[in-house]
């Protein structure tokens, strides 16, 4: 039984869990959607009530039925390096590709419809909140009104985008910032705002869910840091991440969020306040995980290899492609 | 409780449905996603575990509590007509829209994560086999030799978009064409092809489905017809569209289709054989019905609106948004 990988040919990550696989004696096929119709080839075929499905790679043809497991890591565009690739084309070519690969009972990390929904910060937010995380008071809105009470009731505030990322090429980090006192709220009318009540963090938290597995790691906030600066992905901290225990009720918390979200990967993240409590920020469904290895020796890339390489429980393949990872 | 219409401005289905709901005293807000920061405005506060939204149009502000279900006709892309218009606006409005409607516990027809992963069609032909319905043996395939071959066991076929449209603007439909006998299957490696067995049909099916109700149409295939010509779209017939009575043990798959898909709508397309048989070809979850009910006078916009209009069975919001409709 075979672990396919999505992703591009340069991701040191991937690189990370194969050399576990490797080690392990699973088979792995490693192939770029982006080289579709080039390197890449797939046939399905839909006969008698019956599917069969088979995708290559660089001459390695693997069946559907010998899957145990898709990684959709960093898959590049479907069909881009086509000779002549066009919108057309790459529509085709994903149709072609994931379609198939829903239509097999290999377990995901993520199924695609999962990390999509997972991507929207509104439905963490809600989610986070169902299942017990604390979250920092939050509001989004397009009436100025509305957040002038907001601020208000909570002074310290920041702003974020609610996206979370700018869509340009390559996509651009957009830093969460701290609102100034007195702030004029009336632009708010002219696209929608998220504003948070700011935690006074001690540490940041970043906490990498694979399957049940929980691997936190923290970093202290330096005592004379810029408390102006909040995002820690542009005040890069000297302090190392260490390895921490995660609270057990928090645990449980995230393991619901992971199964409601049907996800078998996440990389959540976290503000510790003076009390010791953790805020959660934000759930990544795609994040980076080799610095957090590198600084705190944790071992994310074999339990990533071990949970991809896991024989699916009883055996079974999954009755219907329904959305999310059917290790959930 | 509320209905709200998420759809463009000029939407002559929408308006067969409002004039239902206005008979029945249902209060309905309709709103354009494209007129958010315009006439359109939300706020939505996350605070001490809590959840509260709202959302107002042209005036009319209606709590995320009070709406009963939600209905994603044709939407314009989000603040598509604010003064300023972007890809990053279009994108914070976007999350911040459906996000705070994800959030709260209304009926979708349909939820636009279920949208979106119905529209794969290589994923409908695997659901549809599992769901009992007959599907005509189909490939989709970038090896020619693996064409040859399925031409040389299914003689007769027709070839059609992996995708269902082409992705322009406004987005083009691609006729299904009939493959001649002999062709050279070379040029299906650089690109994936759909292949199918052509069903040599005496009528047309077209089966809308809303909620567990299916009201099925028949257009008999002319008998002078060009046989060459095998897409009804862009062959007209002046043949009108008659009711048809569903065969139970095809109701019973189209249920557990939909029920699969988590759909709460259906636009099921079937080609009749002379065996009578009805083969599945394509369910769009978007598919208009108004040109059917002309005909057939069969009261579909009622059935949409009575669903809309329905109280949560039992009353109870759902205990989190998981993909798909509540209703099933």
């Amino acid at each position: 039984m075979t672990v396919l990988i999505l992703t591009c040919e340069e991701d040191v990550t991937a690189d990370m869990v194969v050399v576990h696989l490797n080690a392990a004696g699973v088979p792995v096929v490693r192939l770029d959607p982006a080289d579709l119709t080039q390197t890449v080839a797939l046939s399905a075929e839909y006969v008698h009530g019956g599917f069969r499905g088979h995708v290559s790679s660089a001459g390695r043809l693997v069946s559907l039925d010998a899957l145990r497991s898709v990684w959709v890591r960093r898959p590049g565009t479907a069909a881009a390096r086509a000779p002549e690739p066009s919108a057309w084309l790459t529509e085709e070519a994903s149709q072609a590709l994931y379609g198939m690969l829903r239509g097999g009972g290999a377990r995901w990390m993520n199924h695609p419809d999962a990390a999509r929904r997972a991507r929207h910060k509104p439905w963490q937010l809600r989610l986070a909140q169902r299942s017990g995380l604390p979250v920092p008071a939050t509001l989004i809105t397009t009436f100025p009104q509305a957040a002038r009470d907001f601020a208000e009731r909570y002074p310290d505030l920041v702003v974020k985008p609610v996206s979370g990322a700018h869509p340009q090429d390559p996509p651009r980090a957009v830093p969460t910032t701290r609102v100034p006192p007195g702030t004029d709220f009336a632009a708010v009318a002219y696209g929608p705002t998220l504003l948070q009540r700011r935690v006074a963090k001690r540490a940041d938290i970043r906490l990498t869910a694979v399957g049940d597995r929980l691997l936190a790691a923290r970093k202290e906030t330096p005592d004379d840091g810029d408390s102006d600066v909040v995002d820690v992905r542009f005040a890069p901290s000297a302090a190392p991440w260490r390895p921490a225990e995660v609270p057990p009720r928090l645990a449980d918390s995230v393991r619901t969020y992971l199964r409601e979200a049907e996800l078998a990967y996440g990389a959540f993240d976290f503000a510790e306040d003076a009390d010791g409590t953790w805020w959660f920020l934000e759930c990544n469904q795609s994040g980076q995980f080799g610095f957090v290895e590198v600084d705190t020796g944790q071992p994310i890339a074999l339990t990533v290899a071990r949970w991809l390489a896991r024989p699916e429980p009883g055996g079974h393949p999954r009755p219907t492609d329904r959305c999310g990872s059917a290790a959930h």
